[in-house]
């Protein structure tokens, strides 16, 4: 019976009973401060310790800065007046770095899960070497943990997101940017490090950028009670993202979620990935653009944008270009609903602007071929994704996630960068 | 940021932690004691936990009963003698009952996931009203507790395995059973009950039979190393499930694992699920004997028989058959492991006796489709599953599981049931 129950997991002690607390009150302050004011006495409530356990707790996480104190008081529901807690706006924090076929955007989130800074740079990345496109990255990067600091804000860490199946640091292939094992933490870790000389060198980790994308969409976007679903962003390729009960699903390898090349039609075009009849070549960018009659000059998002002009004005031949795409997505979708059990499919990129034309035929495809059942049409569970759903924040945030659940780690800011 | 690594979890204390301890311990015992003899200083080694902590622990498992220790007394590696320990040969236990379309199989699974006791009835199930069936099903269940009881076993508990989607104690659709919406949890515990006037009612679950038969392939069977795997079952449907890093994932409502019912061909023959041409229609059992010239008469098992026979003696029709059900599984799977990333897909059922012929044009599917590159031919990831695939034994090894999870809530043989 090996494998059963294990692994073991850690023992626990009273020093991991202290650190999983203070990560409790932690979140309890972030969750309790968004509904109005954090009191020890609403943490204690919330997370069922003593009130005099949580005294002890937030004193240290008051000290070491994880927390601040209003001098206010005022009277609670019920006992003496407390004060206001509040996660604090300066100190740890996380930077996201997303790199895209034809942008370099990057932020620095707090431990409240705000964006504090944003830069975002426009250039075409497919014509350069992927040492030059991190170098440029890392560029941008520094200035804005510049401007962070500034506000005294210390990023521990720092996330990529990238539009390609990333394992173990490294971009295993990413066919719409032409990378092919590129070890990008390792590169944008060293080029960060040159342009910050005397500094701590900054931790930096990577990840799938329609994986952060999804997580950012789980974070801050409206998705209300839902906490399992399957994100599909369209764009030149079609990434995806499965997240279950709240968290990312990323498979064996990393390499889970690539939905734009299940197999539609087995004879089907040729796709860059070497297979054929992927459901990027008939509800990608590309395929979309070229089955409305619309040409892609001057980069994508014209394309996009005159194809939503032509929806919205009723060209057939539009119509029926982003009709056949929805068809394509709800054959697919239903597959992988049928597999994956969500309680929603979310569509971002290019999908989220052409949602009136694009979903009924979706629908149609996933209530005839769901077996549950629960995919009926005005279900609700096929929707566009919120502006939220964006992977340089997601990238940011899975930084601040690590500090959240963990303080003590970071209890030194003096250690950890900028 | 709502959702952000919620929900909190319950808070750490030292009552948790004792009984928290206490499961690692006994599970410890139980790996300890498949490698050789388990020791207190081994277990001390393997969990972390001091010496006199694991005496403790130890101390409170014997008085409880989920552990024995030998008289015998032998030289450790290092320090005085220690006894011998054991998992409890007897106690509490799991019972598991899989219903299917043919037939009832019952058995008890002891602390060690030993299969003790097996009842299995032949009979068609499909004529019968779902009350009887599970009244039937109930009563093979009463005498296997009896043939339990005679050997110092104490189910705990019993989950059922099912040959549908299961959610919330009910069948909500078992297509190839003909149910719909069946209660089954309480039609099988009310029946069982009447039986044993007098005792305790036993709880029951229930759960999804290829889940179950992949918990066993995962738990007992031969998949060394590999934690992340798809599970396909060859049946009169097409069973399937997800085992994600050890763990089952069931989706948000249960239904997940449904790759009979992917979409080969849109506009392909009806299946019984209501949508059209899903794998089921071109890779379960009827399309694959229909395809060979082989006839159903006789039961299913006698006609995959005559097929296994036919393509040992190189029947061209028949050869011709299993490969083509070869290559759309191929293209099938192909589409869920770009989704989901596992390490192996392992096919039980009518597939198991039919690799040599159906590996091959599977594997060139996946070797071609599969956007990782790791599914090359001769990567071994398409596996047949292990006799130990057996969805009662894993619906009894699942009951086991909360036992060794938490033995303090099990402490009470007296008070849970037989």
């Amino acid at each position: 019976m090996k494998n059963y129950l294990s692994p073991l997991g850690p023992k626990a002690d009273k020093d991991t009973v202290r650190r999983h607390n203070l990560s409790l009150v932690l979140r309890a302050v972030r969750d309790e401060g968004e509904a109005g004011e954090a009191t020890r006495a609403g943490v204690s409530a919330r997370v069922g310790l003593t009130r005099a356990a949580v005294s002890s707790l937030v004193e240290q996480l008051l000290e070491t800065g994880f927390l601040t104190e209003s001098g206010k008081t005022f009277s609670g529901q019920a006992g003496r007046p407390g004060t206001a807690l509040k996660v604090a706006r300066t100190g740890p924090a996380g930077l996201g770095v997303e790199i895209n076929i034809d942008y370099v955007s990057v932020c620095v989130v707090d431990l409240a899960g705000t964006g504090r800074v944003r830069q975002t740079e426009h250039l075409d990345n497919r014509g350069s070497a992927p040492a030059d496109v991190l170098a440029r990255a890392a560029g941008i990067a520094a200035r804005t943990l510049d401007s962070a600091r500034e506000q005294g804000l210390h990023p521990v860490g720092a996330a990529l997101a990238l539009p390609g199946l990333v394992s173990g640091g490294s971009v295993r292939q990413a066919p719409n940017l032409g990378w092919n094992r590129v070890p990008a933490e390792e590169l944008f870790a060293a080029a960060l490090a040159g342009m910050r000389p005397g500094t701590p060198a900054l931790p930096v980790r990577s990840e799938n950028e329609a994986n952060l994308a999804a997580l950012a969409e789980l974070w801050f976007g409206g998705l209300g009670a839902v906490r399992s679903f399957l994100y599909l962003t369209g764009e030149i390729g079609v990434g995806g993202a499965l997240v279950l009960d709240g968290r990312l699903l990323r498979g064996a390898h990393g390499f889970a979620g690539e939905i734009g090349h299940v197999v539609v039609d087995p004879s089907g075009p040729e796709c860059r990935c070497g297979s054929r009849g992927c459901l990027e070549q008939y509800a990608g960018q590309s395929a979309l653009l070229r089955a409305a009659g619309v040409e892609e000059s001057g980069g994508g998002a014209t394309g996009v944008l005159e194809l939503e002009r032509r929806v919205r004005a009723e060209d057939a031949r539009a119509v029926a270009a982003v009709a056949g795409a929805g068809r394509m997505l709800g054959q697919v979708l239903s597959g992988a609903v049928n597999l994956f059990d969500p309680d929603a499919v979310v569509l971002g990129g290019i999908y989220r602007g052409l949602m009136p034309w694009l979903s009924p035929p979706a629908d149609e495809e996933l209530t005839g071929r769901v077996v549950s059942g629960l995919w009926s049409r005005g279900s609700g569970r096929l929707r566009a994704s919120s502006v939220a759903g964006d992977a340089a924040r997601g990238a940011a945030a899975l930084v601040v996630q690590d500090v959240l659940a963990d303080p003590v780690a970071y209890a030194r800011p003096a250690q950890v960068g900028t």
